[in-house]
């Protein structure tokens, strides 16, 4: 999803969305034209700070996207293209997810910054 | 690391630790190992709720590790063998890591519960 891998954040505090899945395995091709689309809009909303993502062979997931506030993480969800996709990974592409909304309270990183 | 994939939360608030890492491609029997031996330890610490993981091909992988509270995050941090682990980490298995801390204030979850 984000080819650089890391989120470029700035200090805390922001939020992040934590979303875990695991996909069923069907409709590869058109899921990822979807992911992509999708990873593309959310670079156009208000308040997004970026996003990290990893899949593993089995098909469990986790992107978290970062946001500067709530109320933007609302209009996101709230975001007419993106309801619709969401309406159809939950129909065609995922056995389970979990999103988890969290205030990111401190961060560090290494070995070197 | 997680067989399962998804961690089994209580209900918010509770902490998230996102670890997020892209490996360097060495030692990675060492660093498997380590995982494991790491992902056994954590289970048996005060506080800890779950974690979920992914790593993709590249190497770039993200890890949430749930705990009920900053404090027991602190304990799990100051543990001796996960401390001496940790600086191994950052001297032979990682490119580069992110550690961002987060109070998770509400979730939900699909298709189905």
């Amino acid at each position: 999803m984000s080819a650089a891998g890391f989120a470029r954040t700035p200090k805390p505090p922001y939020y992040a969305v934590i979303f875990s899945s695991r996909r069923n395995g069907e409709g590869e091709a058109d899921y990822a034209a979807a992911a992509e689309r999708m990873f593309g809009l959310v670079q156009t909303q208000p308040g997004f700070l970026g996003a990290e993502s990893a899949r593993d062979a089995g098909g469990f997931g986790i992107t978290v996207a970062y946001f500067d506030s709530e109320e933007n993480i609302r209009l996101w969800r709230n975001h007419a293209e993106h309801a619709v996709v969401r309406e159809r990974g939950k129909r065609e592409w995922y056995e389970h997810f979990e999103v988890r909304v969290a205030k990111v309270e401190r961060a560090y990183n290494g070995p070197n910054s």
